[in-house]
């Protein structure tokens, strides 16, 4: 897809679907962030899940609408209850979407990680840094990605595909903890309602921007802006996708 | 008790009581809204106290002054530790309140809650859903509950005996995650200072009801009514709780 | 350190150097407080990091800045985490800074503590009734502490010398769960840019304190004063802390 703005308005769509259909979105993610990423989905219109027992992950992930893995405070249990959760989201063929936070500083999760990617995840979702590491390595080979940094790049699976980026967004998102990993959370939520990634993709990063570019405008410091932030996830709209979109 | 007047100036004398003793209530909760809840308990005047060890939960449970078990996140570790506090509560004679988070949806949990039912808690707090599952299925012979929904209903232990409901609240509580749990968390904090369920129950209700009401005063959006409500826990006076339940 | 006014001054120089240098700080803390630590080190201008696995522990501790070991939800499998970053901090000699939440209350995690003291942290910081417990058992010796009550008392490192004492702060930091904690992992940042204890410790004393005041202005409720607490927190000065102590 080269026409970013066709993009951007599948994005708005994929918004209004979500606000609609209100999907179920299981999280095994991070202990630092579980209810911020929580917060966030029932701001945007999504329902959260987060279970942590192997049984019970393997269970839920059969009837949810979507799954993310995040691997921000991973331990041994929790691998054990996302390698029950893939699994069964694949025999379920719900799509589940993967943060690899951090993958290029710890050992542990990066061989994790290496394990889940032949799994295939819908899409990875991490910071710029971590998604250049995956690249670089060939480890996302027929993946799609979104690297979020300054400007938000969108990597298509097609390693020939051109990639798409938006130049929206505010520093004040990096003051506040987890906003990176909602994200992840949020694009899981699009997953539920949208089956091409680059949309998906597109989705998660102009939403959790343009509500962090309008929670700037009302807060200037980070207590509040968390607060205006979740905020903002509630009252943006397609239209507002539309308008404010910055295709770079 | 078939005068809800009556039960509605209990609660409020019970709120006078806890505001005065402000009861260490020990949590076994889940992992995404412990900080909410304990934010929730600070705010109305008890004091919080989260564990996770089998050793320290037994070491706590008989000394603080009441329990909550939340099985939202359950592991088979917190189960462990769930166990020890229930029975060193029950031994301490100290009251102790189960939240059966999504007992309806899975089978791990659905187990655990068949086993923890017979250990007694003095009172059963859940969605309305929830509380109609373990009804429908006569689990709760001779146990109190509390099923929250538009309208909260306060079911006494006795099977005969009429229920109480409360037409209090707002939407934007399901808009916060963890509100419900917070309200466990607030029962027990409530059976700490009154020996009677039902009004623990009603105490309980209403409590979350009319903060939500007054926050959603202030705050139309999820992030601020997310701190308005704490602040309402503050504020809220037991003169407020009386004018102001709607018996249903 | 006898002289007041010059340890509050070179406290002011720590916050400028901590804002200055962004130290990453790795933090095996309570699962309560967590997302408020992380949110309260990045306001101030830290750089938080958690992780559970112990290798992962081990490895991310020996290129943390700093360390921060709080034992308030301690189970048995974070005690292996926290045994292997301690000494993996030790190695690469990183500070760290030991939270003794409830040391006074609970065997397990004092059986635990009595095993990290040797390990040499470089402040121990509790609040006033844990700090007394492992004094008035001589657990101290040798370790800079600092205690916070109404007056925050720093204890040196020194038993004859002097300790220094701060009159700040706002009966409001009381009313949200895991300040003291977050306080802790404030100290362990100010552990990365400052050697000397007493400083450290008065550093995180007055920090947290006098953005507890700052905050205490504009918020008189617990959710309000939450967020104005990080708020405050980066917007607080070198200038702002020397001006403003109280010593006591």
């Amino acid at each position: 897809m080269n026409d970013c703005h066709e993009l951007v308005e599948r994005a708005g769509a994929a918004l209004d679907r979500l606000r609609r259909r209100r999907p179920l979105v299981m999280c095994l993610t991070n202990t630092v962030v579980a209810g911020w990423s929580a917060n966030g989905l029932l701001a945007l219109g999504a329902v959260p899940a987060m279970v942590e027992e192997p049984d019970e992950a393997r269970e839920l992930a059969a009837s949810a609408d979507a799954v993310l893995v995040n691997v921000g405070t991973l331990t041994s249990r929790q691998a054990a209850a996302i390698r029950a959760a893939v699994a069964a989201a694949n025999a379920a063929r719900r799509p589940w979407v993967l943060d690899p936070v951090a993958v290029d500083r710890l050992t542990f999760r990066r061989d994790f990680v290496r394990e889940l990617l032949p799994l295939r995840p819908v899409l990875v979702r991490g910071n710029a840094r971590e998604i250049a590491f995956l690249r670089e390595r060939g480890a996302l080979t027929g993946l799609a990605a979104l690297a979020t940094d300054a400007i938000d790049t969108v990597f298509p699976a097609e390693p020939a595909a051109e990639p798409a980026a938006f130049a929206n967004g505010t520093p004040l998102l990096a003051s506040v903890t987890g906003t990176g990993c909602a994200q992840g959370a949020i694009a899981a939520a699009f997953a539920a309602v949208e089956a091409d990634p680059v949309v998906t993709a597109a989705a998660a990063a102009l939403t959790l921007a343009l509500a962090g570019e309008d929670a700037a405008r009302r807060a200037s410091a980070p207590g509040s802006f968390q607060i205006a932030l979740l905020d903002a996830l509630a009252t943006l709209t397609a239209d507002d996708l539309v308008r404010k979109a910055r295709c770079a």
